[in-house]
């Protein structure tokens, strides 16, 4: 798999800005960059030393493409590992293209996506999992996700791997040792250690699988419908919570144009809201699908806040709590109930509504009391939304696990060592625990990329962008 | 105007990439980078050497934002002429916005749209005239643009106006002594060598203000008309024209993905196709408004492909020419006459049409036939489209006016030497003569920005992106 064929690609976002970034990688990336770069010294980049910038043109024999500043970096000591060359162009697409067929014309080939970090995990410069985290990384959009995809690139996910691994393979090597003097009947692995580290082990592997609800709810957005009757007030709250945050998004000029439709980010997570249509009894077989539909999207959610309307009867208030009480007993998912509209009815009798709703559903689902259409009391919501989620784990540095490959191999890891501790449990032969701690080991091997095949580096690099 | 504080943008595009790149520009730029900067190695970014690259942390405090790379450039030597430190930094926004607002609570602040060039400007690092090339070369979408806007950075442009200037002065400068010796009569400024001098300027600027039909057209791309009749096949020969190019523009995968819609590049010249309804008779008042509205927009066009359909009997093929060729009279528009269909009649019958439409409109409009469904003769039909432009001048390399604020200043100093060439002739007296001097003076560095007020400047980048 190992290439030293020198590539290139635009490596800055496609669009208009002031400069962008063409990226050479391979054996040829000096000598091709000098044949086309000019420095009004007359200098050639090959004998200028590492880590350095130089100021010339690019120019196609008489027809010069840019004026450019190229970054020059020497194998080992660069992204890749191999000899990079960084020219820093004016940002126009126009510009760029004529600099990249150039540079192919001269010997480079177009990278592939992600082939840029490829090759820096290929030559050793980091593992599988921090590369990955590299991919999460350009994409963070929040405080939260930068924070877990920043833990892995430093390789604190891959450091607790690698020690469950080691302690396993000291494990395999002593019962595989059994095997050879299986006549004579010896067990130089301590059953009752093993016992012991596989169940140390079971613990962590389903702590960091179970962290992969947070993680992947960090990565995604942590989803939350806003369910409710027709008209309780639905859509005033959530442009009231979408229109708080854009103002602190675009507080900086400038730097945030692309912001992503209804989501918002408090205290660092972000937090995707899912539209439904408003919940009513309705004998109406059309209308029956709409709820229907409605129902399928609080499926969806983690949180639920569910808008109430204080100027309605009791037991109309009341019924859709039971409804959504019902429907997501033995889940994981929060229900937040909110009691809107409280610029229209007296203190009384939202405090008359609470109790009623506490007598019904008890003292542990959280309620709030504000208007939507005044702003008040947004600050108290925002706070009870945010404790709904594991937000601990996240402030203690605990490893979060946020990818989708990696939660499979972990899942697949755990369900190899709890066989091993039933095999343990019904005193099974040292051979048939070996091929399960084996099995465990294996995909323990893939998230680091210790085992690795073509399949899985492609699957994970095709996901990269160009130029990365 | 001068300001020295220390600024800060993204000058890479918005959007996710692989890297980005902020830019710090000012006195502060090295001290601000160092206090956020953590290298492995411990090194201060103030102790190294200029045009160096440096990799390490930016952290706030214990919170590490992203590992980057930081390009060191010192005053004078860089873009600004200020010190000037590039991070490229991982490519996601919000990465982005970090480091900027650690930035600026370090003492940076927030750049205006194109303060880094209006710096290199003000520190003469360039004139005005090749600043604004800056702008031009970044929006840059042709290979004809992109030779016009080379030429002006590399200051041609400003070199011939520089010229001008300097003949000018001198003989500014000699009547102006006249001045002083004004009861004495003599003449120090030869009028009959002023006379030769302002014929050759005023020659000069006059092909200078042209060009600026050209290169607006050339900036903006040239307006081209498809009209014809309704059902003549106008959409079919816009979508062939529209798809012939994209399949060259997206050859190199990911480079090029903002296609504008309705424009293409032959032989690295653009066009910018404007819908016209179908051309029709009628006497309904609302569809008379419509082919209003479409003449209308064929005087908008500098090109007007008029698509004839041969199915139809000669009167009403023949109609819609001499209806355009009315319109178009006493203008500089071309016309080009399409006889689509070719695959529908026999070739006697497209031949028998020219010869009706030459003994009509005579030989020379020139006549392309071809068949809009097949494709057939498109190569013909491009080749002739880019024979309408005045493409010589852009082969030969002459300069070319793109820039409206020039073409204005042009047309001003203009003016003021017809003035003077009317008052050499009618033997005014010197102090007359040399206010219009002074006033095509003026004009004339104003282009250049040796006349330069904070409004003139304003203007100018102000519209420029921010980071450049």
């Amino acid at each position: 798999m190992l290439q030293n064929d020198t590539i290139c690609a635009p490596a800055t976002p496609q669009g208009v800005g002031a400069i962008a970034v063409i990226r050479l990688s391979g054996d040829k990336a000096v000598e091709i960059s000098d044949n086309v770069f000019v420095s009004p010294s007359g200098k050639k980049l090959a004998k200028q030393k590492p880590n350095t910038l130089h100021f010339g043109t690019i120019a196609d024999n008489q027809t010069v493409i840019d004026e450019v500043v190229i970054g020059l970096f020497r194998a080992p000591h660069s992204y890749t590992g191999e000899d990079v060359v960084e020219i820093s162009c004016h940002g126009s697409l126009y510009i760029q293209q004529q600099l990249l067929e150039l540079l192919i014309s001269r010997g480079a080939r177009m990278a592939q996506p992600g082939e840029f970090t490829l090759r820096a995990f290929l030559n050793g410069k980091m593992d599988l999992s921090q590369a990955e985290a590299v991919a999460d990384l350009i994409a963070s959009t929040s405080r939260s996700f930068h924070k877990v995809a920043m833990n892995q690139m430093k390789g604190r996910f891959t450091e607790e791997i690698k020690k469950l691994r080691d302690r396993l393979l000291n494990f395999v090597s002593l019962i595989e040792l059994e095997l050879d003097f299986s006549e004579e009947d010896v067990e130089f692995a301590d059953r009752s250690q093993l016992k012991q580290l596989t169940g140390e082990i079971e613990q962590l592997l389903r702590t960091l699988k179970d962290s992969f609800a947070l993680g992947n709810a960090i990565k995604n957005g942590i989803p939350v419908a806003i369910a409710g009757r027709t008209n309780s007030g639905k859509s005033t709250l959530l442009n009231l919570l979408l229109k708080e945050d854009r103002a602190i998004v675009s507080e900086i000029e400038g730097t945030t144009r692309d912001v992503i439709e209804d989501t918002i980010t408090i205290d660092g997570i972000h937090f995707r809201f899912i539209d439904t249509a408003g919940l009513r009894h309705t004998e109406d077989t059309i209308e029956k699908l709409g709820i229907e539909r409605t129902w399928k999207k609080i499926g969806q959610a983690e949180i639920i806040l569910l808008v109430l309307d204080p100027t309605k009867d009791e037991n109309e208030i009341l019924q859709p709590i039971k409804e959504i009480r019902q429907k997501i007993k033995e889940t994981d998912k929060k229900l937040v109930l909110i009691i809107n509209k409280s610029d229209l009815v007296d203190k009384s009798v939202t405090n008359n509504i609470k109790k009623s709703i506490i007598a019904t559903a008890g003292k542990d689902t959280p309620i709030v009391t504000l208007s939507a259409k005044n702003g008040d009391h947004l600050k108290q919501l925002e706070s009870v939304l945010k404790k709904q989620v594991h937000a601990n784990d996240l402030e203690t540095g605990n490893v979060i696990v946020t990818n989708a490959r990696h939660y499979e191999a972990l899942k697949m890891a755990h369900e190899a060592i709890v066989r091993v501790m039933e095999g343990l449990e019904n005193l099974l032969p040292g051979d048939l625990l070996a091929q399960d701690i084996r099995e465990a080991l294996h995909y323990l091997g893939e998230i680091t990329g210790e085992i690795t095949t073509d399949e899985i580096l492609g699957n994970i690099f095709n996901k990269f962008c160009i130029g990365k």
